[in-house]
């Protein structure tokens, strides 16, 4: 059976979601997606109808590019949520324009006290040369730092290489 | 002794390659190098000299830059092959402009079918920052589903970091 | 306790800073930092302060962007040391236009001889996209190999990912 909060890190294209959302479908709790992204563009689009044709039925989808604090609030006990995924929620409120500190505080706060249990996507983007702009350094940082909090904050902590898992902290169930 | 199929993954200048002939030493098989680099520049030039003489003599050499199936299908039991490297392989079949998913399948088939051992070096590309250019997207995203195909296939898959191996499935010998 | 030479790796905001220190202060030792950084703007003061803070007092620091070989030559046996970071070292080199293979050798002889322990913080740098210009290329490739030598010269390795660790080499203490 999954812990409270499962985290899974991974590389851009390294079956970090599918492994994610394997784990998921072990357990025998109804299925909420909270799905992250907006979608701005073709190349965005063809993403998102993957995954979602990757997923199949049987799951809540709450559309949720900002709000997370509100849709975990609102998850119910015996309910699993995929959370897909921190990097694009990390984006749109750095698009926003957002204090990333309090609202990392509130997304925090929120996971504690979700009813339900979470498995948290989050992308690695810290082991290439430092990028040239000021605005992707920022990110990167912002990044790191969001991962190490839902690292420590998690009960099973998964880095995902080429589809196969690595544990960092807890054991997979 | 080595099973049929070994994935090797690292980063630039990780050691994989090094850790991987390793590995084909160890064994008693005569050995087969399947070399897939292109040299356009002398900068490429340096590089697969270098891994030339890193290699050292013993080998049968494949120059290999495309048509890896037929290479792999003239394979004999008993041999066994350094495959270096999946993401060479990879960006060859990209600027030739071909079907990667097709280019892939028969890949996969031509290793299950090969009478001899391979060992396959690959690279992880995908734990930076999201590129500037939609092709340099495309080609991470490319090889990590590639990544993950190699993986899953192989009985024995190594992440070499450093040097060092942390192995994502299987045994090392 | 830890060993002679201890091996920290981790990517741009992993943590690897923070788990270093951590690893120093359950040491008994007298604590020696040897800060590699060149303060050039706002973005890199600021840094370094926040690192400064982090570690709170207690440390003898010694400001040592280029020769760390006389550093270490002074570093008396009881003293532990936190070396952070070879990736700003490597930098500092290059952009003096040294022989980076010279300077390699003297620094992996100098961590050989030094009297105190030594926790070597470096970064991974490898695992991205191939960077567009060629400075970058070589820096990352003589990063690579740097690290390869220094885990090759450790005896604890430590990868750490999302502030946790996985154990490369030798066994944490």
């Amino acid at each position: 059976m999954l812990p409270h909060l499962t985290f899974v890190l991974g590389g851009a294209s390294s079956g970090k979601s599918a492994f994610a959302e394997k784990l998921v479908f072990q357990s025998e709790a109804d299925r909420v997606y909270i799905a992250t992204s907006q979608v701005f563009d073709d190349e965005m689009r063809k993403k998102v109808d993957a995954h979602l044709t990757m997923r199949g039925d049987g799951w809540h989808t709450i559309e949720c590019p900002l709000d997370a604090v509100t849709a975990l609030h609102g998850i119910k006990s015996g309910e699993v949520v995929l959370f897909d995924c921190a990097t694009m929620w990390l984006t749109n409120h750095m698009l926003a324009d957002h204090n990333i500190d309090a609202q990392t505080d509130a997304l925090l706060s929120a996971l504690a006290a979700c009813k339900g249990r979470v498995v948290m996507v989050s992308n690695e983007v810290g082991m290439g040369i430092v990028p040239d702009n000021k605005l992707a350094r920022q990110f990167r940082d912002a990044q790191g730092k969001l991962n190490q909090r839902l690292a420590a904050a998690s009960d099973l902590a998964v880095f995902v290489v080429a589809g196969l898992p690595m544990t960092l902290k807890g054991q997979l169930p």
